[in-house]
């Protein structure tokens, strides 16, 4: 007897935005295989008998992600439910889509249950609506690094509207010559540590001084770069920091 | 004694996608504000003699949204906790933010709490992820209209990578002209209608056609268009329907 895997969104930090879906599977999950930028007390929510697996990475290892592939289809083929929890949404710069189809091509059942963005969820949280009637009808959600190993081609950035970078910490400088090739200079920016956490740190400038603004407050991973007019209304909403 | 008001996002369609938090407050809430496009389930979980008030709305009505403004901030002001419900997350082309700045300017604390986005979990339940390694580093999510009532300015509109338009059936003709400015008539398109309900019907085809898939398949909204090569992962993943 076969089990069956759940790839399950664990939302962008605050435990309290997994879905129910997701909550409900943690619950029953005979086997609960996370990623390092997932909320620990999540975890709270497993059964106490059930198996949890820390698979973290913090960079694109492909070595890791085959482990992790197979452990996966290891568990499943002892008739297990396995929930493969992932930080933010499984299918928004997650690779839930290489454990999807590797699992399915072998026969296994799997789901994907979506969860949060962080891409869209950090900036509320620090007061930034990624979109907004009057400032941008538009959001693009991008990794500063292709899978080429490359920063991200200026073909991927539209020439208005906000810009919401994923992974760019470790490569502002050369993401930050990218965007200008698209966006002005003067255009704001936001850059926010561990955000919806209670760790959450944001900082906010110009294009221009992109680098400068991550390198003087010592900005770590995880971090998000948003670009764009809706920057300016932080000071207008709501935020938790 | 002043209430506050939540503007919780009821994620997109499937109400086991709400988030934990977003569940907590429906159970507590003494006033719940929905829109048309929320899943009807989840009023469900409000208290017995909680008052649920329809305000849905079809398009952007200026009039409809002081209604609602205003019966948030009256609601309130009788020191009422209440839910402002809505479809997606309310800050991603949900005008969340148009109705948090009218409260905190009016001095009502306002808290959103983000739902997950029907841009993203709309493909997924359809089998297509918005990113993937191989075929898209990114994605652009926007309106196919404007609040000047025009249809989305190119600009908006990168030359690669994954688009999600929300809100575009009802211009579908000059939407299919405005991405064939910026993006070729061989790209693979996909129509979602009612994603992630029971109700979903899903279309694919090429750009080229996107005013015939919508057509011959009397697609009606709510629905959702997706363009890019992502969509050809629809037949190798999970999907619901």
């Amino acid at each position: 007897m076969r089990g069956r895997v759940f790839l399950v969104g664990a939302g962008p930090g605050d435990p309290r935005l997994i879905t129910v879906r997701g909550a409900e599977l943690l619950k029953v999950a005979d086997v609960v295989i996370y990623d390092r930028l997932i909320p620990k007390e999540l975890l709270g929510l497993c059964r106490e008998d059930a198996e949890l697996i820390y698979m973290g990475k913090e960079k694109g290892d492909t070595e890791l992600q085959d482990e992790i592939n197979q452990l996966m289809l290891a568990k499943c083929s002892e008739g297990k439910t396995v929930v493969r929890l992932k930080g933010g949404d499984p299918y928004v710069l997650g690779r839930g889509e290489e454990e999807c189809r590797y699992l399915i091509e072998r026969g296994i059942q799997c789901e994907v249950v979506p969860g949060v963005s962080s891409a869209f969820a950090v900036p509320a949280y620090a007061g930034i609506p990624v979109t907004s009637r009057w400032y941008s009808p538009s959001v693009t959600v991008f990794t500063a690094t292709m899978k080429s190993g490359d920063v991200i081609d200026p073909d991927y950035i539209p020439r208005k509207g906000t810009l919401v970078v994923m992974m760019g910490i470790h490569v502002v400088e050369r993401l930050r010559e990218i965007l200008l090739k698209v966006r002005s200079p003067e255009e704001e920016v936001a850059v926010i540590q561990e955000g919806t956490t209670e760790r959450q740190r944001v900082f906010t400038g110009k294009l221009a001084n992109l680098d400068q603004l991550v390198r003087v407050n010592g900005v770590k991973p995880p971090a998000i770069i948003v670009v764009g007019e809706v920057v300016r209304l932080r000071d207008k909403l709501w935020r938790s920091s």
